[in-house]
């Protein structure tokens, strides 16, 4: 190990983590403070029913991304402390960074920056897209390179979210377009930049366990459970909120069942595969975004659950396969397959809700607020009716053109930076496990500890 | 395997499944729509408000099913995968189908169906009773069956809740009677006939190990955190509903310390039974339902508590094995001793309560409404006073027979249609296995892939 | 085992539990009452709205300490079940004996005792002390003993809080000095008292495994997630609730990030310690308790995060060994790194803020609410300014010396109880084992089940 991964790298991540810890106090020291206090008592209670209405909410996204998302990425047997801690270190180290680049970039023009709720959420928003475009390398990568993705990703992310949703006024509540696309075709560039041309192995400790398995699914459930919330937090509170959460509760739960149907009819002996419903059970949450809060039927919601679902299963039996041969591309967690896919097929389902919407309803999905607060439909177009329907249809098929175009590029860029030797990218032997990283038992060498019977014996069941 | 469960009945799942999510897009296309917006401020105000009152609870109880539940069910060393799928599908097939049953029988005549949070939560209360009742036949069942529970169960329950809230006019906010009861001698019945007159010999892999009985004691510890949500979110808002959060935080809390008591006192050598305190402490959820928003003293609600746990653990200690013995009846999970006898035991305290409340207080849980909205008891007695208390204590014992004789009988019914062979039962050695129906590693194949030469040998290359 | 623990000791722990359960059904029945349903429709909207307020808070909280605190003590590899169970058995039986111990108290006088969330909440909070200290015996003490811990701890924990806070007047919102400081000396106390002079040697089944290190994990993040709301729930309510809850977040995520970098610089190979993980990512949510809701700028809490999070892993690497080698203290679960060290430092920090707060802001911190709701800091202070902020300061440290003092005076009185022998504490050889109290299957005993003859032949004919 001492060779692998020599000593001055061990020392790079401390000290990358503990000058931006020190540039962070600075930052905040320097430039950021909470609200003035409301003066009035009327204020004191608008303040209490708005954090009422956001922090449950709020604290449902904690769950999601800590809890439900980490666990989800427990699937490497040998890997799951890795997978949680790496999952966690980078939502934190990512939010943080969003907050200061959101301070400067969008604030600084006031002087102060006054933190709240609201800023929190969109920079937790834009970590998200860090621990989805690392699905792709799981397990092959050092943590200082996944530092390197959250300090390139998130910048990058910004940008292009303000390039969406304020330049080009795309409709997308729920993060479709902004978050998932853009991370999924992120993460597949980097991954195509770290690993070359070069189709990787199979590794040993690369294949689920039952055990595995069913505490990754643990954390899809939990996922799913909360999802509604993830789509709802940003959306115009009243009718809007409550379409979104129904329309993505719908989507979710159609997803669900027609997980197990393509799966079991993909699969020669009728049995489901876990890869499936670990991600198929997700993907209309993930499409549903960008129509959720829209005029659209419920019958609309059902549909899109189920079809990216298929899509989604389909893409772990086909393109997944078909991209790793043909294109040598990587993606350990499937991120196409969930994020990419359904996201595609969510941006196309907004531009045609957008496009069949009733003349009477158009209004309420033209007064949504974007994830990062930007409204510029309103301001781009004057006119009503078929003609501004159109344009707004456009305006989704550029987003998502942008979202991929830029992820790609980016995403390639960041891959090639990835390679740099500083960055201690792990040898493939010392892949997908937990004790390069951690002062944890090594599970083989646990199983050999105990050298007495019953110890063994023990061991042996620990490793089932 | 290939013999055990032949191809063509492989398909059968599939095929059932995809026909109805056809038929529900159908449903949805033809009569479902969304609540027309707020025209005006204030509604707009108003269901934003209601929105934040309903909305943590739901997602509470969604946590419940979906993940306490699941993870309650993994105690099947082998058989946890299956269980929290095959928990998830049938909650989200169920809702989908009470959906589609509620559309047609209860607002069919106002021509369009408007969906709300509320619809969807009653429609996952009738999928509860799904989830209750295959407790029973637990690891013994192909999911074909389950599904045919389903779509059994949900319609008689409708049909069942209906009765027993609307026409009779029975009390009972946390479903003690209605879904609790009803759903275990739905799954007794269907148990019965399923396994007809044989008792069940023990599997080899029934019996729990340390790790499975720790992840099921995570999920009873769930749904304890949760279960006042459960009880509480149909309350009226206001003093009922926080009585109902506070009857049954204190239900829970001395069914949890009783049980601690009852497990200790019933095992020869004072240890305590993993089963018993994975399902008595939640008996105090069951029993506290029916009389929960009633004014009742915080005592009745520790007494009811401490009861309903104490009847958990004796009925797990005597009454299983005997009715095992004696009628060859097979309950897996014990359904009988944690939904059936805290269940007669809560719509017992429920008459009592009525009787003997103060008359200045009986306004209070005259008032409430039923887990369907329906509020017939008003309609019913128009006098007040002791008249009134003795018919309403009346009308809740009828409700208990109600909704056990009925239960009975369509679940023997429903275990009759279980035998046909189309739905392909598992035979008795492939039972308790996720490897029959999910591609997953078989665990005893697992642990010898382990002791591979090239898995030692990289095991060992990696600690030098 | 028979013999270790004899059957009448054995009885000891329902003896004493059932009449516990007695008295208190005898209590509430006597003296226990809800408040009057109100009677105009204004006040049922402003019951519904409080509730809304704080129930989600609530329960929040109850995860943390039921699931999270649960799962974070089962790092024992076989002692994963009794952990979670004792850990759950203690709070039910310490917020019941807090409820008595309160209704006589404080409400005593006003002849009935009117139950509602608030007094639950408080309650709870007097049942999280003894979770706490009993982590420094975890594994070394049987259920009787815990449940003595427990009956001396919360009378101790709530005539504490009353001098501290409501004497005192010390303002500490998140339960920093109350809480933490508190429960960690008095479990240090009891430690010393109950294993004396004798050096606890390495148990064999004291290491962790790479599988509950995860689950200790999992159980962090969970409490990591939902921390904001234990420090946020019994604050006013508007911008101080606000405040309270970004600070907490702000710590937190410094916390989690310079773990890392502490605990990878600490270690000479530069790997991760799962231990450090566990605890010093929470070390900001303790520090930060008692500064949460005053008028200090964001940068105080993120460098008041770090610095916990560096006291935390530093009071593992080296204090932790040194007290043990000295002063023979033995601290299991590490609680002076996690909540000692990191509570002083929050009590010091919050006699800083309270001197250099800017004038104009003073009275938004001396205007909070204790946890316990008293506020008489208003009544000690008539004048404002420097001068009153000089004499707050002094009894923040006033508070933090009585906490230390009194708990661990108290906390080795109770100890020196522990050693009675009808309390069972168990042999060096049976600590850390589920077996000793849970009919549960022994892990040794049952992996050798698992590869009998008919086991094996079984699970190969399967796999054909």
């Amino acid at each position: 190990l001492g060779m692998a991964v020599s000593p001055s790298t061990r020392r790079l991540l401390p000290l990358f983590l503990g000058l931006f810890q020190g540039a962070l106090l600075l930052f905040f020291a320097l430039f950021v403070t909470y609200d003035k206090p409301s003066a009035q008592a009327e204020d004191v209670n608008l303040v209490a029913n708005q954090l009422y209405g956001i922090f449950p909410l709020f604290q449902d996204i904690q769950v999601m991304l800590v809890v439900g998302l980490g666990l989800l990425l427990t699937f490497l047997p040998q890997y799951g402390f890795s997978a949680l801690t790496h999952n966690f270190l980078l939502l934190n180290f990512s939010t943080q960074w969003a907050l200061v680049l959101q301070g400067l970039l969008h604030h600084f023009h006031h002087g102060q920056v006054h933190l709240d709720l609201h800023n929190l959420l969109t920079a937790e928003f834009a970590a998200v897209t860090v621990l989805i475009s690392v699905g792709a390398v799981l397990g092959r990568t050092s943590p200082c390179q996944l530092l390197v993705v959250a300090a390139c990703e998130v910048p990058i992310y910004l940008a292009s979210e303000w390039a969406i949703t304020t330049q080009l006024g795309v409709l997308d509540v729920g993060g479709t377009i902004t978050i998932h696309v853009f991370s999924c075709y992120f993460g597949l560039g980097m991954s195509k930049a770290l690993f070359g041309a070069v189709q990787q192995p199979v590794h040993p400790k690369e294949t689920p366990t039952p055990r595995s398995d069913l505490l990754s699914l643990v954390g899809t459930l939990i996922l799913w459970v909360f999802w509604p919330s993830f789509v709802a937090v940003l959306c115009q509170p009243g009718d809007a909120q409550h379409r979104a959460i129904l329309n993505t509760l719908l989507a979710m739960s159609a997803s669900a069942v027609t997980t197990v149907v393509a799966s079991s009819l993909l699969e020669s002996d009728g049995k489901l595969s876990p890869g499936h419903l670990q991600n198929g059970s997700l993907a209309g949450g993930v499409a549903i975004g960008a129509v959720a809060d829209m005029a659209v039927p419920p019958v609309a919601a059902l549909a899109l659950g189920s079809l990216s679902a298929v899509a989604c299963v389909l893409g772990f039996r086909f393109l997944t396969p078909l991209l790793a041969r043909k294109l040598a591309l990587w993606d350990q967690c499937g991120i196409h397959n969930l994020h990419g896919l359904p996201g595609i097929l969510g941006a196309a389902a907004s531009a045609v809700a957008i496009l069949v919407a009733p003349e009477d309803t158009s209004g309420s999905h033209f007064s949504q607020v974007s994830p990062t607060g930007g409204n510029a439909s309103e301001a781009l177009w004057g006119e009503w009716g078929d003609h501004r329907a159109g344009r707004q249809a456009l305006c989704q098929a550029a987003g998502l053109a942008v979202a991929i175009g830029a992820s790609l590029l980016t995403g390639l860029l960041t891959g090639a930076a990835l390679r740099l030797p500083c960055l201690a990218r792990p040898p493939e032997r010392l892949c997908f496990d937990d004790s390069l990283y951690f002062k944890i038992q090594d599970q083989a060498e646990n199983s050999r500890t105990g050298d007495t019977v019953e110890e063994g014996a023990l061991a042996l069941r620990e490793r089932v």
